[in-house]
């Protein structure tokens, strides 16, 4: 079992600790959060990362705004909760957890209506620990699930981190790969680095040094040579959003990794919980993208390589077409083309 | 014209002065050499670097060698170049201009044989000279035809550094942008910040703003991000050895990127003199790759970002097959499929 835990909800006193990720591997350093300002900008700044991470720690961060009401009026308690969401929404807008989480957080609110202070917060809480342990817990499966889809002695690539680091813990591409490495299926797995901010390269890296599994790091664009000279057997890799028809918006890059693994024949496969899928987008064009500052890719820990004043565009998502993706791994099992009607069957098959 | 000058031979003084890449674009610091040995290491750690680049340094390694000699024994001369010329070309595998120049080199030293000293170091320096300016000019041309290629108002992708610290000056893929711009064809460029050693983001960025030239850089991994939104309309780059049959051997990333124009329908143009051309290689699987220091992936100044302990593999090259290669452009003219009989007419057609 992994013992990395970027989110911890300490209930006794109120606190949520989060792993800075971004001073990871060089410094593993704890930070504490006790309202919803901090917990935003820990998202928007990437101390935390991950689609289902950020879901849990916005959650959390809606309980630390309903602690932080001290007044005994519900619907004043409500109100404040509401304006923390709103700010917690905002801090980025890609990953569907985000809003999703919240979503299920304001649920609450609106069913504890007339409720007392104390059992709202108590309601709040419940729910937040409840989408973490959720989250956990289809990770877990996501893993056996996927590791079905792993080859024996198989070299596996992934992309980003889509680890523990990424989730409640376990991870969902990360969680796969674990489990076939329970399984002995795994000779190795080719990490890229994942330019700008190196998710690959720091973190993922790290947890599979952490976990004893076997892996080689490589810059993204080597990944075109690897498949071409047969070393890559599964690619596995999670996902920010999926659209109800397939289309997978995931780190910038994803896309490039799916059209060279289409060419080689290499299978290209999503884990992502269904709190990942969002049937309210038709396809990948409306998923919204963001595009985060330029430091991100003129230089890294206070070195620069790119001239003063140069322009640059930093997305930070991409949209893989559903026709390129061999299958979507889910906490209900895996679903594969057409996903307009196999998504649909996951949400409606319940737990 | 470009003012910028990579590689200087002083004649009078017998130096051959490089100019420091590894060092852009923070630094335009400029080392002269005096002999063969710091040439190599100056090639092997990108001090200078570029297919056409390291022809020429390579050749003026050479002259450099030559001079060092005091004897009068014509032959021993001859021994002393010839060892040179091994030390030489090992500094780097993958570009073919390097063998290509340092037999001329030594075509030239055979022919002399049995001359006075004096007289063969001369005919050494003045056919370095020639390679040089050859090489020069052969870009002004390459940049004028290739030109003819480019669309009205395109935005032009490139990728690494084909450009003017890549030759004896103007460039190969730059000298078509060059030259189109020039034309005022040229709405923008994409530049590629290409890792590990991020030529793009430090050496062709820096060139394109020298010559005014709009362009926007990015990471590797968005290009199928922006073919895919349509905003590319042409891909240039250069190419370190082309096998017979037109497979090209270029910066690792390079056959990513052509896959995926391939995908988005975007001409993807190679550019590049004869001397990159290789009729000895039948296909690009006998071009031999360099790997490189596991370094130029981990960190940058000083500054790292991998755990410790890190496995890394760093293959600088890979080879693009001939069949997504939309055109080949020389300093004698566009070669196009079947490229098994187009090179050999370049060849044939004589300047």
């Amino acid at each position: 079992m992994s013992e990395i835990h970027p989110i911890a909800w300490n209930s006794g006193s109120r606190i949520l600790t989060l792993l800075d990720q971004t001073l990871l591997p060089s410094r593993e350093k704890y930070i504490d959060h006790t309202d919803p300002e901090t917990v935003a900008e820990a998202i928007s700044t990437l101390v935390v990362r991950g689609a289902p991470a950020i879901g849990c720690a916005a959650a959390f961060g809606l309980v630390l705004a309903s602690y932080q009401y001290s007044g005994t009026d519900g619907k004043a308690l409500a109100g404040w909760v509401a304006d923390a969401a709103d700010l917690l929404a905002d801090s980025r807008p890609t990953a569907v957890n985000l809003a999703w989480a919240l979503k299920r957080m304001l649920e609450v609110l609106e069913k504890t209506g007339g409720q007392d202070v104390g059992r709202i917060q108590n309601s709040l809480e419940a729910e937040a620990i409840a989408i973490f342990n959720e989250d956990l817990a289809s990770c877990r499966k996501m893993g056996n699930i996927g590791a079905g889809l792993v080859p024996e002695n198989a070299r596996i690539m992934t992309y980003c981190n889509a680890g523990a680091l990424a989730t409640a813990g376990y991870g969902t591409a990360l969680g796969v790969i674990r489990s076939a490495h329970r399984m002995g299926k795994v000779r190795t797995v080719w990490v890229c680095e994942t330019r700008p901010v190196l998710q690959g390269a720091r973190l993922t890296y790290w947890e599979l040094m952490k976990e004893g599994i076997g892996c080689t790091l490589v810059t993204d664009n080597i990944v075109g040579s690897l498949m071409s000279a047969g070393d890559v057997d599964l690619v596995v890799v999670g996902a920010d959003r999926i659209a109800a028809n397939g289309d997978v918006a995931n780190k910038i890059g994803t896309y490039t990794v799916a059209v060279l693994a289409e060419r080689h024949n290499v299978p290209f496969v999503v884990a992502a919980p269904l709190s990942t899928i969002d049937l309210s987008k038709a396809t990948g064009e409306s998923i919204p993208i963001e595009e985060r500052p330029p430091e991100e890719i003129s230089g890294y820990g206070g070195v620069s390589w790119v001239p003063n004043g140069a322009r640059i565009y930093n997305p930070a998502f991409d949209v893989t077409p559903a026709d390129l993706v061999h299958a979507i791994v889910s906490e209900r099992g895996i679903a594969q083309a057409p996903y307009s009607s196999s998504l649909n069957a996951l949400f409606a098959s319940g737990d």
